[in-house]
């Protein structure tokens, strides 16, 4: 049966794949140290040939240059040596995360005398599919590796000279370790075939992780076949109850649209309590139109806070990730949670509020990977949460929800010592 | 925006999934009482209501016969009043089982002050895809209820008058408690477009489930969009190894292949040790023989048991669900952890074996749902690693892997409580 297949052509794709699915049962079984060692060493090498990424990655500027991308794409793609620094020193993070494989997750006896222990494993081989920033090949390669994954990288076609020679570079590296090299495979086909086959390559990818904007997440949630970690959008709200300190309300609701409106836990839509509006609204508008926050009201909110445009039903509906805020006004608790039903994206949501029944109505009620009471949103990331590693933020409901650890990497199998028995 | 779709004509399965999605916020707010009361009123309702469903029972029996189903498949369509009150029964349990929703799963604090807890929610809304057998259509919606989940169920046609009548009697049962009847629907449209339709159905199903043979199972899983969790096929592998006590041997062999040959967990290859397979294979052989079952041999088996036929390279990847066994003679640990690796599907496998070294590197090396040493493979059960329910066996790594207990149909949320906490 193989001789056969192997007489045929694989596209590259499947190739690649293929050979990372002979990898996944090597690294399952390699030590913490031996990985550990691997990644430390590939640290080292990317620094020592930072010169040579340099000049792959001029390539990729300059055809980007000439096909005339965008400053902020130009930006995300070039790499410096304090960048591939910065690159390595992410490595050497992931060295200092205690690793989740061989962690015993349940244990338990059951009356016949067996002993069932439930064990955290690898997840076999992953797929990412992500966009021009090189800086994600080399992260998700040693988030992988440290999970005992192997991992079938595709990134964006504009990046492709810098990751080839990143992989090229992170292969030496891993000839001199006990790391299988072929665990690490980068797909060069720049066409849109390859992402298409990767999203139906059941049996060979055990899961796919689309890292980038919403067109290409959506485009891998709404088309790929293999399973895939959903992250990304988040239309977030922040609701200020009746009972809200203003100073805290103000405070939390700045930071949530301004500290960083580019991504996902920023705040789209503040919601308002009507009588906590009548006196703090007009205050609040002032802060954030000081703070160059285009505002969005509703009609009640263009009452109280003059010159700013009307919200339309698309917008409660938009992801902006920038320096736009919708403004809505609303009689109390339930209508606040309505809104968020028919418009959240199940991300981030908060509540500010000194009314505790408030609160615990709010944290319970809302569907959402992260709830808060008096926090900004913006916390729900995995750096925050004490995970020490940025894999993302899952915002489906299954494998893993909300800021995602080490852990989401791994899946788990259950051991069950006997002494001879049978079922009845 | 809802008022211009729902002038234009939804399909059934379309229509019936958006009122799901629309119970799932009101079922993930219910406590346990409510939930466990409408569990234990379903139950009496079907047993009140036995007549009717058998009526409606006869009709899909009756089409049956006529369209020329096989016996076995009416023998698993067919109603009585005993197979209701197992029906009702399975609910009656399912409310004896501790409710995961609420369940605190993590909780930690930050250096910041935010305290950050990590609650199991149910999932949403889960779409199950099963055959003819209508007791399932009693038992998902009992277990999605349980864990607070609204269902669409889209049951085998030949099932169709039984299964609009339970659920028929379900429904009238619901709208007497405080569950909402249209947490539960069932799609109507026989045609395989509405399977189809469900496979898709981002946004408006969270999960797909499907539940049956390995055709309708892979229909899903090569097809759908929509998160699924895959459970069912089995090829498990029991090696015998050089020092396994022969009795033991003999008795995990037999029970692992005759005690119900039809299910997943159930062993299709039998790998022998050279030296205990000259030993001891001919009298194992003459058991399985004796138990009616088909020995398929290599050439080192053939040689030491007569006149049994040749195993294939096809029987080495065929899940023959009955009373055929291939038997494979090996030179070691090594050859079967290779040949399992090669032919394995991850669902069961079991070593036999007083070598407490060759049983540590089985239980770590082989990627397996459930790993033996010493125990009969058909242990792989929800029943009996003591969840108290089945809601399946999922054979991939993402999300559940192994015997699924109602963990299985929830998801999590954090909810993090601060004191004005803004990110610098």
């Amino acid at each position: 049966m193989s001789q056969l297949e192997g007489a045929v052509a694989l596209s590259e794709v499947k190739q690649k794949a293929g050979l990372a699915k002979q990898a996944a049962p090597l690294l399952a079984q390699l030590t913490t140290e031996q990985k550990n060692h691997a990644l430390l060493y590939m640290a080292e090498c990317l620094e020592k040939e930072a010169e040579s990424i340099i000049t792959a990655n001029a390539e990729d500027l300059q055809r980007g240059r000439e096909s005339g991308i965008s400053t902020s794409l130009l930006d995300r793609l070039a790499l410096n040596r304090q960048r591939i620094e910065a690159m390595a020193e992410g490595l050497r993070q992931i060295v200092t995360l205690p690793d989740p494989i061989g962690d015993t997750l349940e244990a338990f006896s059951r009356p016949n005398g067996l002993h069932i222990r439930k064990v955290r494993v690898p997840i076999g081989v992953i797929g990412i599919i992500y966009e021009a920033r090189p800086n994600v090949t080399v992260d998700a390669a040693g988030l992988c590796l440290k999970t005992g994954n192997a991992v079938v990288l595709r990134g964006g076609s504009s990046a492709l000279s810098s990751n080839k020679r990143i992989v090229e570079v992170l292969h030496q590296a891993l000839e001199q370790t006990d790391v299988p090299p072929f665990a690490l495979q980068l797909v060069l086909d720049p066409s849109r075939s390859s992402v298409d086959e990767m999203l139906k390559l059941n049996g060979l990818l055990d899961v796919l992780i689309p890292r980038g904007g919403a067109s290409l997440i959506q485009n891998v949630v709404k088309n790929a076949t293999v399973p895939v970690i959903e992250t990304g959008a988040g239309i977030c709200h922040t609701y200020l109850d009746e009972t809200a300190q203003p100073e805290m309300a103000l405070q939390i609701a700045i930071n949530a649209k301004v500290q960083r409106p580019s991504v996902c836990n920023s705040m789209e839509t503040l919601l308002v309590h009507r009588g906590f509006a009548a006196r703090h609204l007009p205050m609040i508008a002032e802060q954030f139109i000081q703070q160059r926050v285009e505002l969005r009201g509703d009609e009640e909110t263009r009452a109280l806070v003059a010159g700013i445009s009307a919200a339309t039903e698309e917008d409660w509906d938009t992801e902006y990730n920038d320096y736009i805020l919708n403004v809505r006004i609303v009689g109390g608790l339930d209508e606040a949670l309505e809104h968020i039903r028919l418009h959240g994206t199940m991300h981030s949501e908060c509540i500010v509020t000194e009314n505790t029944l408030h609160a615990a109505r709010f944290l319970q009620e809302v569907d959402a990977a992260a709830v808060y009471h008096n926090a900004s949103t913006r916390f729900t990331d995995g750096f925050e949460f004490g995970f020490g590693a940025e894999i993302g933020i899952s915002t489906q409901k299954l494998h893993a929800r909300g800021p995602m650890g080490l852990p989401a990497l791994t899946s788990s199998k259950y051991c069950i010592t006997g002494s001879g028995q049978i079922r009845g």
